[in-house]
């Protein structure tokens, strides 16, 4: 059986160390000229900066010898050949075959790939056909009108990657392209506000759901079937109307849905990994099937970053032994991630989902209790309103939390006074950044407030209550462009970094058998 | 100087009864058949059950305990009576006025009470006037879009509000009635993606700002004007065109917005607490005056509530005493609010402000450093949403969390299968809450797994992944419908939550000083 990560020599190594780093204010360590030097990488179209994170170089060789010690250079090829890592449900997790189109000598083995080239050629044909206004409803109008039923990983990947290409200078939907609806929850109110807006004969409707029972998804199904009915579709057309995506055609074609618009997936693709597959459909008629691709090979050179640059120069690795460092070490229970990107709205909830689905877990891989913290708690959203919101809490609270903050450099919106928004957007970026790291002690406050004029007596009640500690680590992921690329390369670190932590921590990422009580409990309800 | 909130009697009496309390699972305190008697409150149209929180009737009284040694009744009535609580800004906080329309002796006073109503006349007359198609803009075509620009507490307020009064049975905002939009975060596509939506001319614009300083609306509103001198709006009409509610109307008006569209409120209105005033105006136009008086009186009705129930019976009392507990005692660092109605999308959001915003403190009253750990992370969303993403770390991490789940017992959609998709809800409402307190042992575990015909090494080796432990603490609120008097006791009842736990925990709960620096330091980011 593996060992416990707590006993793995490197761990005890880091914990020797982490009194006197976790005492090093981050206000000191920032005045090191020489931390630039060690602190950024580039790769895939992606820059980490990781200088306001609480390391020193003495930190992050063993963080580095821990991933060795735990694994993660062989499992990570273990991951990428396809084997069944994903051992309570005897699967591999192949997410990177989906973004491997291309590729002559794929690891995880030609059959594989020939599947999803296939299915991926269909989908982008499929889109196109939309797109192009070529589908034509019962009426015979073109379909102008998509809407995406799906809920958890059937709808926030597609969803944010839609979102995000309609706030990309680099893709730029046109107005003759179809509008793409998103509903998810079951109260019918969601769905209603959305069928106010399509026009029946000229609304296609697409079904996600990778086992095809999902209760939610089918009850919204049954809705919209209804809907069409009532607005004069005859049944015998229906089938122009709806399509599905789905691991489970069979139970598709029990619903009637027609095979030519059944598009299929894996097993092996997790719900929270599916974004690049079949089940990005919305996303690539709203975004268009060349963004799609940019977007796969965005990940596909993340993931040849990860299998083959240097510990030092690796971000997916870095960005999980950070995270290690910050949730073992210094007992960081949260981790916000803030976007300063409007298009990247919906990043930081796919990302949680992403997270905490995956290692929110307390067995090893033998089912031994867990004997360290796994997954933080991942919140955040927009940058830019929560400062204005909660971001109070993260400068002045009781609670730590360690911070991503997701930045692009030239956010390039159609408006004539562009870039005096941009210059906004940019400013808060850096300035959040270094107040939560740097701080201002009391003796600052007291003379800045005796500065402003302030009645000594009032200066010194005053100061304490506008004394900010700092040391709240962060790091900065910028990319030039939110193009398709940068964004495919951002999900895949992501992945990779989460996998990376869960090889260190010893628990399954690609399992959830969490939501199944829940689930069994809602049945039981049933009348 | 007031003592530290450990060194109350009561605190040390809880501290003596934690132990105990925290190691009896929720499966045993649920056996109890009498437990319901106890742990059931009704008032202002809402239900408290908190039956699922791991309480029993000596801690609940030494909560009460605390609440009156920490002064909670004191300063009740200090708050009410508009005394200046905000002692780091030497103001009240006076919230409740806004909504105390029509009462005979307001504590606050006739003066302030009169202010307030005059104001509240002036936007719902205002907001009639739009919904009727009376503004004309500068073609002298009736204004039929309206555009609200703030961020913060100008944005999550009245945009929480405007979507849930759209799902709301019982307002129904009409087909002729004005779209709103909201728009708080600078990058420019926030804004762009708005501005093709609507016709410059048919279009009013709100510029929300409590300062009329910040940067973000501020750069937005340039980009409006913009835009309306674009589209062919001569200078002199703009004024047609744009109001502006803030409680620094000078500024306003040197922004050369017109004093019949100035609408304003007081400093002594937090942001976070401002939905109740003119800030509401985009809410009153979507949702309608009278809609909004009922959201009004809902709120008063709770601030009826929570001066005159008694302690065991007090809601807003009990959610705070039972946040300490959580928090304080059982040292849960983060509070989940998992809302099941789609109409309450953006509850959470708006809670997370204010809570985090006014209790997220390190310093005492007096300066002193804080003793205690203070407000917690909030975070989560629509329930349904999260039981596809994040609830698996609820149900499996190793983070503790503590859960408020919203509910709606006829949520009534206009769809024709509406009552499958409400009976969907409601089983899921009370699946999740039986599910984290209940969990599943392992016994139960593997002698479901046989029954269910798997291979005995199977059914040992995957049991321990398929195990709950259960234990999760959480407590429902609950209404017949979203009606405004509902959501106005609801939120109503949040804020005096928050006002709770700020006088237990012996801090400010209405400033705001750790937004300064990050504002200093942009500013001086700029060229």
């Amino acid at each position: 059986m593996d060992p416990k990560p707590t006993q793995l020599a490197a761990w005890k190594r880091i914990q020797g160390l982490t009194e006197e780093a976790a005492q090093e204010h981050l206000r000191h360590l920032l005045r090191d000229p020489d931390r630039a030097r060690w602190t950024r990488v580039e790769a895939a179209g992606l820059q980490l900066d990781f200088s306001h994170q609480k390391v020193n170089p003495a930190i992050l060789e063993q963080l580095t010898a821990l991933a060795d010690e735990a694994g993660v250079f062989e499992r990570r090829a273990s991951l990428f050949a396809g084997e069944p890592i994903n051992t309570t449900e005897g699967r591999p997790a192949l997410h990177p075959a989906l973004r491997g189109q291309g590729q002559a000598h794929p690891p995880w083995g030609q059959h594989i790939q020939a599947e999803v080239d296939v299915e991926l050629e269909r989908c982008l044909a499929f889109a196109s056909t939309v797109r192009a206004r070529e589908l034509l409803g019962w009426s015979d109008k073109p379909i102008d009108t998509v809407i995406n039923l799906g809920i958890g990983g059937s709808d926030l990947g597609p969803r944010m990657v839609s979102e995000a290409m309609a706030c990309s200078p680099a893709v730029r939907p046109l107005p003759q392209h179809p509008t793409v609806h998103y509903v998810s929850n079951p109260d019918g109110w969601a769905l209603a506000h959305v069928l106010r807006q399509c026009a029946a004969d000229r609304t296609l409707l697409i079904v996600q759901s990778k086992s095809f029972t999902t209760q939610e998804t089918l009850t919204l199904f049954a809705s919209v079937r209804r809907w069409f009915l009532d607005s004069g579709c005859p049944e015998e057309c229906i089938g122009r109307h709806v399509a599905a995506v789905t691991a489970n055609p069979s139970k598709a074609e029990a619903h009637g849905i027609a095979r030519d618009k059944t598009f299929h997936f894996w097993e092996w693709v997790g719900g929270r990994y599916s974004v690049w597959s079949a089940i990005g459909l919305p996303a690539m008629i709203s975004a268009g099937p060349e963004a799609f691709r940019e977007f796969l090979a965005g990940g596909a050179a993340m993931d040849q970053h990860f299998q083959t640059a240097p510990p030092a120069q690796n971000i997916p690795l870095l960005l999980g032994l950070l995270g290690v460092w910050n949730r073992n070490f210094l007992r960081t229970p949260t981790h916000h991630i803030a976007a300063y990107a409007y298009g990247l709205q919906r990043f930081t909830a796919f990302i949680q989902q992403m997270d905490m689905e995956s290692n929110g877990k307390r067995v090893h891989l033998d089912g031994s209790p867990i004997g360290v913290l796994t997954g933080p708690i991942v919140w955040g959203g927009l940058g830019i309103d929560g400062q204005h919101a909660y971001f109070q809490l993260l400068h002045q609270g009781t609670h730590p939390s360690s911070i991503d903050f997701i930045g692009v450099q030239s956010l390039g919106s159609p408006l004539p006074l562009g870039g005096d928004h941009d210059h906004v957007v940019a400013i808060n970026f850096q300035a959040q950044q270094d107040a939560l790291a740097l701080g201002r002690t009391h003796a600052e406050t007291l003379a800045l407030l005796r500065e402003q004029g302030m009645a000594e007596d009032d200066a010194v009640r005053l100061a304490p209550h506008r004394v900010f500690d700092g040391d709240v680590p962060s790091l900065a992921i910028t990319m030039k462009q939110l193009t398709p690329q940068a964004l495919g390369a951002l999900v895949a670190a992501y992945e990779h970094k989460v996998f990376v932590q869960s090889v260190v921590w010893n628990i399954n990422a690609y399992d959830q058998w969490g939501v199944e009580l829940g689930k069994t409990m809602a049945k039981a309800l049933e009348p």
